[in-house]
Parts: structure tokens; sequence; C-alpha cells
């Protein structure tokens, strides 16, 4: 039997080392694979839990709901529990729960399954103007300068971010995002880049500044061969500091590729002008 | 210590036994927390899932994502075992598994927590013109005549929808829900009542029908004391028979609720005329 996942790209981003179970799995947190302080990146965490699910059952993944439990750190070794809890013909129903020693780091529920070719297939909603990735401005967090990959620990050097061209006030936050080693899009890869819905609840709130993700939650139609993707990022509503935001993911033909959502703790919002937490310049 | 959790509502609706450590619980399956095919009802699994994690941890649900993972029958006892992994100063994150003997019925990941007076509130979305629940027909799927409770074992004796008017042609389907008790409702009760994705999924894609929901995720701002809310469904999009959807829940008062979304495998789907699987009227 040739197995068709977990899939090479996948690994060639996060060295998951899979026993021939398939069922458990392991990687060593290192960077790039680290957020701003050194820990794990959540989009480390939901992309691990694509490539163990889609591993462990060899069918495409359908949704992943990723959970942060406790900050990884960098040097540490993640173990990888996969749980096949229902097996159906189409549909296979998981759960992942990867720790260190005795603690639990995060939790994955998500289905995989066997897309068919007469099933219901179809984009109901519309991509934004945003122009192109060439349209856009490397000016995220003021790091980089476009095309230049930053000498950072952080997933930051594995992706290319590009802010699109944006109206005044409110609306979504429209980013262009890109693997720096210039290979194709997967759903584990999606779910890599698009942590990033925290940014967009604070402009929901005319406020700069992010929050801590709870979770991370996706949803994916087909990817195909797409180099960049286009996040549409949108905050819904906050209560009480937790702050709740969605993203679409579209491909630069305007194919539909996924819809993503999270909750975070929105702690380190302030008012524009000042000054970013963000900000390892001053 | 007075117990906050469980809500006094939630348990009049859901016969939900604690056990005295709160992480213990289980319930007997019965009319009307079924589904027309008389199995597991996904709302009542992601309702007892939210009453479960605030009970054991004492703190408002921010967000949960239930996974259905095969379907407890009428009669049966389910047992529900509930995992604080973490629990932080204002943030808790909790695993929640019931079971069967040894079948898994659902499983579900979520967080609560403490909501702070002067943290981030606010909603960034606006709600659709759709009138009030007294310009809506209660002609979802022809069952029931307005105010009219139905003589049914599923959840549709505990709810009652009523379609709002909507424009012919693509958009979100518009219901307005509440408990036929006639008390307010809950975070339980708000992921009770919109397990509604799938229908506005086919609705996406022009057809009608419906599908077998993967999974529900709904995230909470602050409910207060309502007892109609509008479900405001969406389909996203859909590949190979799997589809994704989400839903806002709205007060009459224009109030943000909450959002939620779900993956259903879509296999109940048809063209308009074509007659529907759920008229058992024929």
């Amino acid at each position: 039997m040739t197995l068709l996942f977990p899939r090479a790209v996948d690994l060639t981003r996060i060295d998951l080392a899979i026993e021939s179970s398939r069922t458990r799995s392991s990687f060593l947190l290192q960077p790039p694979l680290l957020r701003h302080d050194g820990a794990l990146y959540g989009g480390t965490a939901i992309a691990v839990s694509v490539m163990a699910m889609e591993a462990a059952t060899q069918r495409d993944v359908q949704w992943v709901t990723t959970q942060f439990v406790a900050p990884g750190q960098n040097g540490e070794t993640i173990d990888v529990a996969t749980d096949v809890l229902a097996l159906g013909r189409r549909t296979a129903q998981v759960r992942v729960t990867a720790t260190v020693d005795d603690r639990v780091i995060f939790a994955s529920l998500g289905s995989t399954g066997k897309r068919i070719d007469n099933g219901l297939t179809g984009q109901f909603e519309r991509m934004p103007v945003a122009g192109g990735p060439d349209d856009a401005t490397d000016s995220w967090q003021g790091h980089t300068r476009m095309g230049q990959v930053p000498d950072d620990p952080t997933f930051r050097r594995a992706v290319e971010y590009r802010h699109a061209p944006m109206p005044e006030g409110p609306g979504p936050v429209l980013m262009w995002a890109r693997f720096t080693d210039g290979e194709a899009m997967t759903p584990a890869g999606l779910a890599f880049v698009a942590d990033m819905v925290p940014v967009a609840i604070a402009r929901g709130a005319g406020k700069l500044g992010a929050g801590t993700s709870l979770d991370n939650s996706m949803r994916f139609g087909e990817v195909g061969e797409v180099e960049w993707v286009l996040l549409e990022l949108h905050g819904n509503l906050a209560a009480g500091g937790y702050g709740h935001g969605l993203v679409r993911v579209w491909s630069q033909d305007g194919d539909y590729l996924a819809i993503g959502s999270q909750t975070a703790s929105m702690i380190y919002i302030f008012d524009e002008g000042a000054g970013s937490p963000f900000d390892t310049t001053s």
C-alpha cells in the first residue's frame, strides 16, 4: 500500500516523525515553529494536528479544531497521540493529544474523509477585491522588506506576509501569505499561515494589538496547487476581554480554499499611536 | 461556596446528573433530546458539553467544539467525563468525552473564563434586516402551525422555529428560535437551538435538504436575558460532498450573542420540487 499521507512538502516544513502504527508521532520544537516569545506557535500546533490526522487515516482533512493548552518551549520534543474515534466508509473522526512528559501542550478534534466526484461542490461567498500579492506591501509589523526573509527564529521566517491595500475604517484585514520555501500550499500549510485572527478582532474594535489565541479551527475545501493565499480576516464580537473572529482563505484565482475561526483573550490591546508591544526595534 | 453552574434553566431542559467532583456526569437520552431518526440530536451533545464545562470550572463558556462520533440511541444513559486540561487565573481549557459503555458518542474541546469589566467588548458585524418573530412564519419543514407545540419526540418539541421572510435567490437563511418552555436563553440553550447550519449549506448551493453534521462549534458573547434569538445561517463552501457553513446568533434588540460553524457530509441534497426526505406526512 502506497501511503498518500503525510504529504512530502509538509514534512519539509515540520519534521514530524511518524511511527509505523501511524497513530503516534513526535517533533522537535525549534525555529521556525515558534512564536515571538519563543514558545510553540499556534499555527504549528494545528498544522501538526492536520498531518497526524491525515497520516493516521490516509484521508484528506475536512476540519480541525486545535486547543492551545500550555506553551511548549523551544528545544522540547512534543509527542503526538492520534486516536481514530470512528472510521466510517467515507468519514473518520479523529482526536489528537500532544504532550511533553505528562503536560498536555495542545489537543485537537477533527474529521478526515474521502471527497467524491459527484458530491456537493461549490463556493457560496465572494472573494473581496484585494489586488494581487504584487500590489501588497510587506509591512506586516514592520520587520521585513519586500521579498526579504527575516533572520528570525519564529514562524515569520517560514512565511512571507504582505498587507493588501485596505480602505480606512472598519472592514476585514487582507493579507497575502506564502511559504518562503516557494513550495505549494497544503491544508496543514494553510492552517499554519492563517493563525492570524486576533489581529482582526483588535481592528474590528478600532484598536491595534492582538491577543492570546485559545484555539484555532479550520474547515477545508480543495486546496489545489497554489503558492500565494489571501487571508480575509474579520473580527466578529468580543465580551469582557474574550474576542472571536474568522478568516476566509482564497487563492489568487478566486478559489475558496478554507474558512477558519478563533477565540482569543484580547489582552494586548492599545490605541493607535501608543506604541506596539511587538515593536522589537525600539 | 455557592455554585454558579450548572444553570438552573439548563437542568430543566437537559437533566444532567453531575457528581460532586463536578467532572463526571450523565444523562438519559430521551425525547425531546433526539433528532428525526431517534438518535442523539447534535444540539443536545453541544449543550451538554457546555453544561459540563461550566460546571467543572464554575466559569462562563467562551467557545466549544463538539465532534459527533457515534449515534447515541433513545433510552441509553450517556456518561460524560470532563477533563480540565488547564486552569488559569481567568481561562480554563477543558475537554469532554461522552460514552455509552466503551463507545465514544461525542467529544468536545472548549474554554471557559471570567469576563472582566474593562475587557474588550463590542460587536463588529451588522445584524441582518429580518423583522421580528411576529413577522415570521412557522413553516419550518411544514410540521407545525404558529405557536403550536408539535407532538414530536425530537428537539423540535423543545424549540419553536419561525422562518423570517427572505428574498428569493442566494442569501442567508434567517430563522427565529425560542424554547417552548418560555424561559430565557443560555449559552447551552443557544448551542441547542443553533445546530442548523447544513440547511444553509444546501441553500447556498441552490438546493434543498441537509446533511449529517460532523461537528458543531460555537463562540459566545454575553447572552443576557432573551427569549427569542435570530439565527443567521450561511453556507460557505463545499467540496466533494463535504460542506461548511456558519451561524450568527442575534437578540431581538440587535445584540450579537454568538457565532458558530459546522462541517457536514451533504448527502441528503435534492432539487426544489423533488420532495423532501424530511416530509413525514407523505
